[in-house]
């Protein structure tokens, strides 16, 4: 009865499609370096040379692929490159890249244990893992009353952790009820604008966000946390949470989680947002950046930023896992399953969507193929780069450093102004040598070299350091 | 400079890899009719195998993969067996996997237009297709005011209607001041539990979202919409969102979009859940459904449930773009591109997360490798066989159809009571022939079967039903 239609693959034409998908993807990793990090299109090009409706009858695979390599790549930004040192890394692996091959060919949910015991058991237990890789406090492990759950991305980790202490600080009514008027969060001037969406969101509201002042090193300044929070509650506020940055966007500076936890009585949630700078944990010399996490509520990075795993990973932990689920759980009659009345783990009850990927297997992938040793290696790696690139910075004529490089960043912009920085930058970028992004420090045009990409060695970023170099003298003589 | 370390994964041992990879998951669709639905495994028995501490030196790949062979398998409830007939399929497909295998190789962003044009310009083309597919109204579409984006989930889709929503009754002073304690937001007591998490997450809590009473085909009853409105206007409130749902989770019951939509005026958001049962409309014959759909101001189904895509891929649309940038939109300096002042679309104002995946593609690989065509000669097939089913159950003496079929969805119960309909379905479920999930229906325990698998065929719906019948002689006699 089951129609065998022409566009219906089998098995043995997946085999066929599938090995050669791999060596595409091969082929892209050793071609990828030679081609124009950023393309050279304008909105609407892409578009443009797609046909408008979908077609009713099925094409061959080797069409679409065909397609792929005409339509498609000519407006891709190639994040993989060595070259781009823009925004974030977004790293991957080959590792990485086979974990999700086996995540997608498996097709399972995770949304709760009988689901797929597997999924969630594997993650419980990469996220122990990653527990001990990074250094993070034991009240973060699964054994205890915390534990870790993957989620797409810092944002919705952010949003949750405020929903939670939401929850924790109004007993449930928040839930029941709507949110009160009197809630207050804090971040500093330089968080990520999730903390500001979070707050919108949760129906917190700009208004109820503090941003604090930050140091020299645009670091959050807990005196003037402190007088913040001593504002609002002689204002009859209820500060209700906070999160700190361990390596902002703009220049990976460091708020100094120890001393604003010191500020804190224990009703307010302590989040911390290291979604980039997490990473660097894996090295033990670098975890200075965590002093005074014991402290924390919750904390989250992002393998998919520095680890060498496909977005999205981002690792979620809490230290109690009880004021998560409260925040979270709804249990309708068709999830019920007695494995959730014996206590077993239902990561959808940790997170705002319903289904779940199998999300743990890359990053078990790359844990494993790699090793402590082998992370370790590449971020070693990453940052000692950038310190080359600082030491240039440091000692051109041309560009001042913006702000002390700050593990694998380097904030920088040309002596002379915003004008001649963007203008640099502008053209730096649509040589296609390279791609670094932007970003204002003190209002100051700053340009961010972040080195992160796996494939990246000494000979890109120095050529980087030659096309700004020569860019900037190119300036000085238009 | 760059170390070449044995645990790094060089391109050509890649190839090799994944073409294993490649076969092993061939072999897995193989193999997988054969295996026990649901694992026998209790909670704890996989995590039990699995080493507590994760490895300091790297290790090769193909211990990695024995690994999951012996230790992840025994944990997998098989989704993609034909035998599957729980929850919903969350069904894939080859051309699908081969797609997840493109954007996991490329490892783009696609937060904003320029940090890959493709990724987001293949997705708005992929989402007018859609539009174009299953026959929605021109409004959604991106070349007018509308324009459709993909999330995860559902869940996340509802989230995002219901804050623009928000944001447009409160002309944005949701997003600045927090929440007003008037809202109301309005749903049937059969809807999704997502609804009723965006609410508490989105400040609007629990006592602020009305469960309109459903008819005897379990769809809201608009009478009852209307008087529940009436009365909270009288009350002061201020409805301002309404999720109608085609395709209730429990019995796929379908709201009457046309009779809702003429209780409201257009102040209230009228959001259309269609996550399971969108897919159908892929068949002109299956569009009544969508009848009003006009009067929408939002639409979200998801071609990971029933479309042959894999998770996540939840296609969400909106009538008024601006209105849900308007709600999620913040603009930091990073982030600012010309292109952005230009008018091109940047997605991550979309949606809660700023990071994306490139999840256009393995829904454009799926609409050209099947064609209209192709999808709507399996979700036919689909339904044919829920037909059968629901045949031998309504001429059967031992199960009551708790309510009629609706498209590939039957609802039935065992005549003696809910005792004996729990008692078969664990029983059968243990079998691990199949995998059928519950729910309740008017308090009743029934059970659902779901068809949706790729390669179910009328024999595995035979086989199903011939367990259901043995089990339940087996209990008559016990």
């Amino acid at each position: 009865m089951h129609p065998k239609l022409d566009y219906h693959m089998t098995t043995e034409e997946f085999r066929k499609a599938g090995k050669e998908v791999v060596d595409w993807i091969a082929d892209y990793y050793d071609w990828v370096e030679s081609q124009p990090v950023v393309p050279a299109v304008e909105p609407g090009d892409i578009l443009a040379q797609l046909p408008p409706l979908p077609p009713q009858k099925g094409e061959p695979f080797g069409r679409v692929m065909s397609d792929v390599d005409a339509l498609i790549m000519p407006g891709i930004t190639h994040w993989q490159s060595p070259n781009f040192f823009a925004y974030f890394p977004s790293n991957t692996s080959f590792p990485s890249i086979l974990g999700e091959m086996v995540s997608a060919g498996l097709g399972v949910q995770g949304m709760v244990w009988k689901t797929s015991p597997s999924c969630t058991e594997l993650e419980t237990l990469v996220m122990d893992w990653v527990v001990d890789l990074l250094g993070l406090p034991a009240r973060f492990l699964s054994t205890g009353s915390g534990g870790g759950v993957i989620h797409d991305t810092a944002s919705s980790a952010v949003l949750c952790a405020m929903l939670a202490a939401r929850e924790r600080i109004t007993k449930g009514s928040g839930n029941a009820k709507g949110v009160p008027a009197n809630l207050v969060a804090y971040t500093s001037t330089q968080a990520h604008s999730s903390v500001q969406k979070a707050a919108r969101i949760a129906g917190i509201g700009d208004e109820n966000l503090r941003l604090v002042d930050v140091d020299a090193s645009f670091a959050m300044d807990p005196a003037a946390l402190r007088r913040a929070i001593q504002e609002d509650l002689a204002a009859g506020k209820t500060p209700f949470f906070i999160c700190a940055t361990v390596g902002t966007t703009s220049s990976l500076a460091m708020d100094p989680i120890q001393a604003i936890s010191d500020v804190l009585d224990e009703s307010v949630w302590l989040h911390i947002d290291a979604a980039m700078a997490g990473s660097a944990a894996v090295c033990p010399e670098f975890r200075d950046m965590h002093a005074g996490i014991e402290g924390a509520d919750s904390y989250c990075f992002n393998p998919h930023k520095w680890l060498f795993t496909n977005f999205d990973c981002s690792c979620f932990f809490v230290a109690d896992r009880n004021a998560l689920i409260g925040a979270l759980s709804i249990l309708p009659e068709y999830l019920r399953t007695a494995e959730h009345a014996a206590g077993a783990i239902d990561y959808r009850d940790w997170q705002v969507p319903l289904g779940r990927r199998f999300r743990a297997l890359k990053l078990w992938f790359v844990i494993r193929h790699y090793g402590a040793e082998g992370l370790q290696s590449h971020v070693r790696q990453h940052i000692e780069l950038a310190k080359e690139f600082e030491r240039w910075v440091a000692e051109s004529d041309q560009f001042d450093l913006v702000v002390k490089r700050s593990l694998n960043t380097v904030c920088f912009a040309d002596k002379r102004g915003d004008q001649a920085t963007k203008a640099i930058l502008d053209k730096v970028n649509a040589s296609g040598k390279l791609f670094a992004s932007h970003t204002k420090l003190n209002d100051r045009y700053t340009i961010r070299m972040m080195v992160g990409q796996r494939t990246t060695e000494l000979r890109h970023v120095r050529t980087a350091w030659e096309r700004f170099s020569e860019a900037a003298s190119e300036y000085r003589k238009g």
